[in-house]
C-alpha cells in the first residue's frame, strides 16, 4: 500500500497543452507533485499542441492557472521556476507524422541525456476525435512501446456509444498493451470516493449491513450548478447521460455495490467492479421511460443571477432534445442487492453544486416507541462538504422520551487541517507508479455503456417523448421526484445544511 | 411516550431533609421542574429530619444549594420565593410516633385545604439503617396506603448483601404494593444512559452488529476522581463492589445486554434487564481471585495535589482492606453474548472523573489492506463529555491508501445548546407520573446481590488475598491492566481528549 518514490527518470507528453484541462487540472496537479516531492528528480513535461506561441508566454500561462486553480498556488517563485525549466513546447499537428517525429526525436535525446529509459505518459488532453490519430502517431513511430514503462492517459468520453466504444479499445489493443491504458475518471480519485473502498472493507460493522435485508435505495447525485457553458459544441452532441452517468455516476455505483475483493489489487478490484456492472439489469425499451427520467433546462435563475435555457446556449441546435438532466433508477441483480433500486441522478443549471452518495437504511421492524422512527441514513459527501455521517435515532434530551434523528459525523475539515491533493493529483501520481487500481479497464468501459445503451437507443428513437423541461435554478423536473418518491420523500440528497433544515 | 402534566396536587416528604442529598441533589432538581412547569400547581414538600432548626435558616440553605448545584441556579428570586412558600420542615425522630402522627395531620389536611386526594412521594434521603423505620412508621399510621397514588423512593444501597436486600424487599412488601416502591439508581436517570435504549432500540443499524458474532468485548468504567471524604464511616463497611458494581454499572450492563422488550413498557424492560443479570455466569471462588481485581488506595497526588491513602481518611480503620477499587470480569451465558467479556471497573481517587461504555468490535475478517487496522470501536461516554462516537478506518487523504482510526461522532453539546436536566430530575419526575421504567425492582435488586455475593464471600473468606494497592491520582493497580489485556490494549477507556492522544 505503501507508495514508493520514483526513481527512473519521467517524460510526461500532454497532447492538447493549451486545452483547459492542462492549465486547470494537469499542470496544477503536477506541480502539486512537484513541490511535495512527489514527482522524481529528473523530470519533463513535453507540451504538444497546434498553437503557435512563445514558450515563455506559454508558462506565463501556466503559472496564471496554477495560481488560479492549484489549492496551493505558487508560494515560492522559485520553486516554480525550477518546475518550468523543464516544461517545454511543440508546435504540432496531431494530424502531421512530423509531429511525432519531433516528439520522438525528443524524448529519445532525453534518455541519452539521462543515460538511462525512464518512464513515459502521454496524456491525450485533447479532444475525443484526436484519439485514433495521436495513438497511431505513437504507435507508428514506437514512442510508446514499451509495456512496462509507457503509459498513455485517455479522458473520458471513451466512445459516444458501446460500438465506437468497443471500436476504440480494439484500435487501442492493436498498438498497446492493455495495462499502458490509463481510461481516466477523476471521480475516482477523489478523496471521499477513494476512502469508500476503506470504509466498506476496512471496519468490520458497515458489510454486514450492506445488502438488501438492511439497506432500502441508494441515491447517487451529482449536481452541478454550471451550465455548459462553452462546451455546446460538445455536450450537445453528448448529453447527460454519456457525459455523466456512463463513468462518473456508474462508477461510484459499482464502488458502493461491489463485493469485498480478496486482497487491494488492481485486477481483483476491477473485476468486482466489472461484476457488478454486467448484474445491473437491462432495461427494456418501456422501462426507460419509467425508470428514467430526462430533462432539459430552461431559462432562470442560479443563485439570483439570470441564467440562460439549454436552447439558448452558444453552440447548441435550437430543438436540440439533448438531456442536461438524468434520473434513473437502475436495479443490481444479484442475490446482495435484489429489489435495492440505486437511484443516479444528475443534472446541470442547478441551485448548486452537490456529490453525494446516500446510503437509505430500511425502517427498523423493532416498533417499541410510539413516536415516529427515521430510518437510519448514511450520507458520504464528495463535495462540497467531504464528510461521512450517520443519521440515527436519539433521545432528545428532557424529561420525556422523545426521539430525534441527529448525526453522528465525520468531517474532513474538522479532521485534517491540510489542504487534500486534487483528484488529478493522485490519478497522474498512480499513472507514473503504474497504478491502474483507480482507472477504466477496456471491460469497464465497455460493460458500462451497455448499461446505457438501451437508454440511448430508446431517446435516440422518440426524441421528443417524455422531455421534461426545468428552470435554471431548480432541482430538476418534477417528475424525477415520482421516481424516487415510493423510496424516499426527497429524491436529491440536499447537502449537509440544507439537511439540517429538511429535518428541523 | 409524551408525558402529561401532573394535575393532581402533589405532597413530597423528604425525610433525612437536613442531608447532603436533599441539598444537592433533590431540592435543585425540584426547583428546576418547578421552574419548568413540570410540576403540579399545587405542590408541597414536606422536610422532615431530627436537627432543630429555624424555617428560615432552613430555606437561606437551601436556597445556597440550588445557586450551588443546580444547573441554572435562582435566577429570579421570585421564583425561588414561590418555590420555597411550599418548603415546610419538620423537626422529628424517625424513631418516635409523634413524627409520623404529626405527618399525618400534616398531610391529611394538606388534602382537606385542596379537597382533593393527591399524590405523595416520601424519599427516604436517609441513612440505610432508617429505611425499616421509617418505612414502618408510615405504614402504621396509614400514611401511604393508596397504591396508585402514594409511593416511597429508596436510595442505595438496597441492603448489603443478598439476605439483607431480601429481608428488607420482604419488609418492605408486608407494609406496600411492589409498585409503590421505588427503588433509585440516579445513573439510570442520565441522559446518555437513557439514550442507550433509544440508540439500540430505535435505530436499525446497531442491534444487527449487537452480539458475540461481532462484538469483542464490553467496557463500562465509572471512574471516580474524589476519595471517600467524609463517607469513611460507611464506605469502610461496604466497599466499591456495593456501593458501585452491585448497582451502578451492572445496571449499564443490563442496558448494553438486554434484548428488546416487545414495548417500551416498565414491567417488559424490568424483565428483560433481570433475564440478564439471571444470565450472568456465576463465579465460583477460585474464579473471583482470577476475574475480579481489587484495589485500596494509597497516599498519592491527584492534579498535583496531594491526596491521603485510604487508609488515613476520617473513619477508615488504620488496617481496613476495603475496596476502593474493582475490575470484574463477567460473562453473560446466553445466545447472544457468550463468551463476550464484560469488564466492569470502578474506583476512588483516580486521575478523574469518568463514565463510559466502551462497545469493542471484532477485528474485521476481510484482509484486504496490507496495513494493520484498528477494530471498529463504539464509545457511548456518560461523563463528563456526553457523547456517542464510533470509531472507523478511513483513508488518510494523500496520494497514499493509508488507513487511520477516525471517530464519527455526536456530542450533545454540539448539538444541544440548553443544558440538560439532571438525573434527579428526570427520576423525581418519573416517581409523580408513577413511572417505574428507570427504577429497580424487587427481584432485578436481588439478581443483582446474586452477582456480587460470590466476590464479596471470597473476599470477607480471605480479606488480604490480593488486595493491591494504587497511589492516588493513577487508573487503579496495574492487575487489572492484565485482566483485559487479553481484549484491550488499555483496560480503562479514557475520555474523548485522552483517546485521541492514546491513537496519535
Amino acid at each position: 500500500m505503501k507508495k514508493h518514490k520514483i526513481h527512473s527518470p519521467v517524460f510526461i507528453t500532454i497532447f492538447g497543452a493549451s486545452g483547459d484541462l492542462t492549465r486547470r487540472k494537469l499542470i496544477p496537479a503536477l506541480y502539486n507533485l512537484f513541490i511535495e516531492h512527489q514527482l522524481p528528480v529528473i523530470f519533463e513535461i513535453y507540451c504538444v499542441d497546434f498553437m503557435a506561441t512563445e514558450l515563455a508566454a506559454f508558462k506565463k500561462n501556466l503559472l496564471d492557472g496554477v495560481n488560479e486553480f492549484s489549492r496551493t498556488g505558487v508560494a515560492e517563485i522559485t520553486l516554480w521556476n525550477e518546475f518550468s525549466s523543464k516544461l517545454f513546447y511543440l508546435q504540432g499537428d496531431f494530424l502531421e507524422g512530423s509531429t511525432f517525429s519531433k516528439l520522438r526525436e525528443h524524448a529519445d535525446n532525453y534518455d541519452i541525456q539521462n543515460q538511462r529509459r525512464g518512464i513515459r505518459m502521454f496524456y491525450f488532453a485533447t479532444a475525443p476525435r484526436f484519439i485514433e490519430t495521436i495513438a497511431d502517431g505513437l504507435y507508428k513511430n514506437k514512442i510508446c512501446m514499451r509495456p512496462l514503462l509507457d503509459r498513455i492517459v485517455i479522458e473520458k468520453p471513451f466512445g459516444t456509444n458501446l460500438e465506437t466504444a468497443k471500436k476504440l479499445n480494439i484500435f487501442l489493443a492493436k498498438r498497446f498493451y492493455e495495462k499502458q491504458i490509463y481510461r481516466i475518471d477523476h471521480y475516482l480519485g477523489k478523496e471521499t470516493v477513494q476512502n469508500i473502498m476503506a470504509f466498506r472493507f476496512a471496519n468490520y460493522v458497515f458489510e454486514p449491513l450492506w445488502n438488501n435485508k438492511y439497506i432500502d435505495h441508494v441515491q447517487i447525485s451529482v449536481g452541478e450548478q454550471v451550465g455548459v457553458g462553452k462546451r455546446g459544441g460538445y455536450y450537445d452532441g453528448s448529453g447527460a447521460l454519456r457525459d455523466m452517468i456512463q463513468n462518473h455516476l456508474l462508477q461510484l455505483l459499482c464502488i458502493v455495490a461491489m463485493d469485498a475483493p480478496s486482497a487491494y489489487k488492481a485486477e481483483l478490484i476491477r473485476d468486482a467492479k466489472t461484476k457488478v456492472l454486467k448484474n445491473i439489469r437491462v432495461l427494456g425499451e418501456k422501462d426507460v421511460f419509467k425508470s428514467v427520467v430526462r430533462g432539459q433546462y430552461t431559462a432562470g435563475a442560479i443563485n439570483g443571477k439570470p441564467s440562460p435555457g439549454y436552447r439558448q446556449e452558444e453552440q447548441v441546435a435550437p430543438g436540440s432534445t439533448t438531456e442536461t438532466f438524468v434520473a434513473a433508477k437502475f436495479f443490481v441483480d444479484n442475490k446482495r442487492w435484489r429489489d435495492v433500486p440505486f437511484i443516479l441522478t444528475t443534472g446541470k443549471s442547478l441551485p448548486k453544486q452537490v456529490s453525494v452518495i446516500v446510503i437509505q437504511f430500511k425502517d427498523s421492524p423493532n416498533k417499541i416507541f410510539k413516536t415516529d422512527v427515521v430510518p437510519n441514513r448514511l450520507v458520504i459527501s464528495i463535495q462540497p462538504e467531504l464528510e461521512i455521517s450517520l443519521l440515527f435515532e436519539s433521545k432528545v434530551p428532557g424529561l420525556e422520551m422523545k426521539l430525534q434523528a441527529v448525526d453522528m459525523d465525520f468531517t474532513y475539515q474538522e479532521a485534517y487541517s491540510e489542504s487534500l491533493p486534487e483528484a488529478y493529483e493522485a490519478l497522474l501520481l498512480d499513472v507514473l507508479e503504474g497504478d491502474p487500481t483507480l482507472f477504466m479497464r477496456a471491460d469497464q468501459v465497455e460493460e458500462a455503456w451497455k448499461v446505457v445503451m438501451p437508454i440511448l437507443n430508446a431517446w435516440s428513437k422518440y426524441p421528443k417523448k417524455k422531455l421534461h423541461f426545468y428552470k435554471a435554478g431548480t432541482w430538476g423536473p418534477s417528475e424525477a421526484l415520482a421516481l424516487i418518491k415510493p423510496y424516499a420523500n426527497k429524491w436529491f440528497q440536499l447537502p449537509r445544511y440544507e439537511r439540517l433544515v429538511e429535518k428541523s
